[in-house]
């Protein structure tokens, strides 16, 4: 490592450090505190650097990669309220588990809090979110501090990785010269080599390595015999990154005979096992009442996840009397309706797989049927219903997206609507959504980000008000090369206030809570790198279908009623009850 | 007050008590959780509410309202990253004493961390940033928390302002149901009417008195003999809203004899006293060393509002031997030279209206005249300049708005450009900006805001990374019915970035710092409700001129390339050095 001054050597010692971990790119807003580190990662030939305006997109496509690939990717920002744009995807990535590593430039210690221009308080910014936060010492070339250095470079990657994976957020304090200008004496001769070129052979200076949390074999083998029942089911939430192993989980239904509910963030509602498996995906509309008065009760449910998508499926497990294995690795509560039994700390795919050589349950057919029968009848009535609405958009999409595809639903109804519409099958999809924090904002960076870390065809399918929230997105697409189709499901305005009871109060309904806006999207096409095109419900599938199959990036936009698509919901549900009860 | 249920009667009574306080506006961010609270704003009579799509956006405007008036404009959000999307403006708010009052709707205490959908942990979310904090009860009906919260809403207002304005964050509670129906024996009869209805005649719950701070009479007698000098100054930096009085500020010039050093944002750069009163506006250019190595030192220097936005001002005055009084109304330092000598903890305008009754100098004439031919020199030099370059925009809004204009510059360039080329003039302008933490976003939401509190013409003056940075603020112009002429200098990325060393290693400088994003800024016409034209720097003057003598929101881009705009800065400040020392 060479370097001419203090800030360059030790920025480029740091980004050396992380490189070793296997970080192979970062998202950097332009800003001036931040110098040296800028310069470190955009100098490094393994780093792949992703340059963002507007630092809120430039978390969520951070956040969006690591959603895909359970990798880290760094962001830097300058001093000031830049770094506090970050703070929306900070928070999803703590409620969703997804690696972070956030660093942000300071001012040095004595000019903070003195009334100097761009400078806040950073110490602490983003309070619990984040699982480990350090101020770095200010840079000095010593051997002591840069072992430090590589030190903690380590172990932000590892903090913000594992089961318990998260944000973790590095303060850096430089004082100028923040560009590489020669500073004579500021790098002495004689720093070890270690200190100043970190281990031989590209290795981390700390190579760290977490435990599993498995089950003791004594546990293991109760649990086995506690899952050999007649009735169970294995309810599978939105996966924390990467995913869970989707071979465990199928070994362990084919050992218990249990069906897989699965939510389509659990990465198990599509791929080649719903051949062999029993693979639910039409709960949101069957698991009501009506239909289940008459079921008998699941005796076990195994729980993997996050907390499901669905609120009738979370409802019905509100109401079964089953024992409830909660499977987590962190050993953390995700069960808001408190009806878990047992908490079990333990990988899920891990767990799964060495359950799944201990049980052998006959499938008890009644059981699995009952199951089958619904599924049957909900993709029967969804399917032969011509209806236009919302929910058709999400099942074209699941249905029509090449393989292998990336799907990144918004927040609202996209994730709803992909819950209930789209159909488990064989084809191989990766779906992904900001389910943490559910909130609307970010949604087209995050999407691009995890198109940005694969190969797939990239589908995002978003609302108009999540569209809007985050244009500023959208200019990744041409500055960072970045491709995907947009399907813009476009009700102008929050539809979903429809699906709640302050539909009925009118005022405050329509100026406080249905927004309309009467956006005309199609002027993005202006602005960024896009085709934009707005086609009727029935030219969807088509356009669609164009889309995937050709290059660059369209926005496909769909309009609808919010209230009369949420009409067509209720009365598909209606249909499916009637077929299952009448 | 009447309400369906408890949750309705919280929040109407929580309104209730906030209008009685004066607040008569407020932002609103559509969301479900916080039903309560929109439900119960939009109802009262007496507030007007501002509906925003994105949060980020909603904050910078209830800033920029605040900015302009002083008064609280609350903003209200729904729970989960909704809520942290207010942050950038908090802080911001916190830095620069910006009345705030943050409204956070949040999931009831059991559903926390229990990984219930769209609810994280918004205790303490803004840190340190923030002035007070509360999590408020959950909502019940009865007289002691009805009194409670009564209390609550009338110090929170009272946190908020004052001399050391700054955010304040109540976070509420609310389980279902949300919306106004009714719930039997929710609100129960018998409560005392002082519970339900407030004070008698519309006054507060609590009327709060906050202290004026000012010296002693000793020390005011003491400090007017330190003041009574033949060479002295007062520096006004940035003031805190709603602005120094300036008739105060200007009775002390006069009887101290010192000229003022006018930041743009101290607010007395422009007015009716700068007939009477030696007001300085060019010292940007001419205090460099070559320059004022021939000037007497100033014995004494009166230093009020923020630190100056010049960096020139900033370092004559940490290398003049003066004593230097820091007054400041909180006692907080704001002064990153650390050259001050004094810090006098009292309200400016106060002590200097004190003061002029005290002080009785007789004007030094050869100090007053080595301003006055500074002045006339710069002035000159960039009068009788014909290059085109950023600050003839500036200098351009500066002598063609309208009276009364708002004016609201950006950071980065667009301030130091006002700050060097803004001409003191007799013409009513309120120039105001986001000083606390010098971001550049939220600058358009926050002009917007400012604009929407007042009757005077408003230009943005802005850069086009702001600019873009910010466009999701410019809804508000057709959503809000706000208008104003939007001055779009556009050099392709960030020209500041010229000005500093790093211009000079390539990489990084073109991608990662000033960043070139070729935005075609034209299309936003087509998203919001705004007429766009770029003219050339020759043209800016007419266009500016014809587009404040109309109605609707004009963008006037005016594209430049930065590296020759610095080029003309430069040579500016050459010939004034030139001319003054040659």
């Amino acid at each position: 490592m060479t370097a001419p001054n203090r800030n360059a050597l030790w920025a480029r010692t740091f980004v050396d450090e992380l490189a070793r971990t296997g970080i192979n790119a970062v998202c950097i807003a332009p800003g001036s505190r931040s110098t040296p580190l800028t310069e470190a990662f955009d100098r490094h030939d393994d780093i792949e650097t992703f340059s963002h305006l507007d630092e809120r997109s430039a978390a969520y496509f951070a956040l969006g990669r690591a959603r895909r690939t359970g990798d880290v990717t760094p962001i830097v920002s300058t001093s000031g309220t830049a770094a506090a744009n970050f703070h929306p995807a900070v928070i999803e990535a703590s409620q969703a588990r997804v690696p972070m590593l956030v660093l942000t430039a300071d001012r040095p210690p004595e000019i903070r809090d003195s009334g100097a221009n761009q400078t806040i308080d950073q110490e602490k910014l983003f309070g619990d979110a984040v699982r480990w936060y350090k101020d770095m010492p200010e840079p000095e070339a010593t051997d002591r501090k840069l072992r430090g250095l590589r030190t903690s470079a380590a172990r932000a990657v590892s903090e913000a990785t594992g089961a318990d994976a998260g944000p973790v957020h590095l303060n850096f304090p430089f004082r100028k010269p923040l560009e590489p200008v020669y500073v004579e004496g500021d790098v002495p001769d004689g720093l070890s080599r270690e200190a100043l070129d970190g281990r031989e052979g590209d290795k981390p200076y700390v190579k760290t390595e977490r435990s599993v949390p498995e089950l003791s074999e004594d546990r293991l083998r109760k649990l086995a015999d506690e899952l050999s029942v007649d009735r169970g089911l294995i309810v599978a939430g939105p996966a924390d990154a990467p995913g869970f192993n989707s071979e465990a989980i199928v070994a362990l239904a084919h050992a218990t005979g249990f069906p897989v509910v699965a939510d389509p963030l659990s990465g198990l509602r599509f791929g080649g096992h719903t051949r062999t498996t029993t693979v639910l995906g039409g709960y949101d509309a069957y698991l009501d009442e009506r239909v289940t008065d008459d079921w008998a009760d699941p005796e076990v449910v195994f729980r993997i996840g996050a907390s499901p998508t669905s609120k009738p499926l979370r409802k019905y497990l509100a109401r079964t009397d089953a024992r409830q294995f909660l499977v987590d690795p962190t050993g953390r509560w995700r069960e808001a309706e408190f009806t878990a039994t047992d908490l079990l700390e333990a990988d899920p795919s891990m767990l799964a797989w060495r359950l799944s050589q201990l049980v052998r349950n006959r499938p008890d057919t009644e059981w699995n049927q009952r199951w089958k029968d619904a599924e049957a009848a909900h993709w029967n009535v969804v399917e032969s219903a011509d209806e236009a609405y919302e929910g058709k958009v999400a099942s074209t999409v699941a249905d029509l997206a090449p393989e292998p595809a990336t799907i990144f639903v918004s927040n609202s109804m996209p994730v709803r609507d992909i819950d209930r519409f789209g159909r488990p099958s064989e084809q191989s999809r990766t779906v992904l959504g900001n389910r943490g924090a559910s909130g609307i904002d970010g949604i087209t960076s995050a999407a691009l980000g995890a198109g940005s870390a694969t190969t797939d065809h990239l589908t995002l399918l978003t609302g108009d008000i999540a569209y809007y929230h985050d244009m500023n997105g959208l200019l990744a697409l041409g500055r960072l090369g970045i491709e995907a189709t947009i399907v813009l499901v476009n009700n102008d305005g929050g539809g979903i206030f429809h699906m709640l009871p302050i539909e009925e109060y009118e005022p405050p309904f329509t100026d406080q809570f249905k927004t309309p806006h009467g956006l005309d999207f199609s002027a993005t096409e202006g602005l960024y790198d896009l085709s934009f095109q707005s086609v009727s419900p029935d030219e969807f599938a088509d356009a669609y279908a164009d889309s995937v199959a050709s290059d660059g990036t369209d926005v496909i936009e769909v309009r609808f009623d919010a209230e009369s698509s949420h009409g067509v919901r209720d009365e598909l549900r209606e249909r499916v009850v009637e077929e299952l009860t009448g």
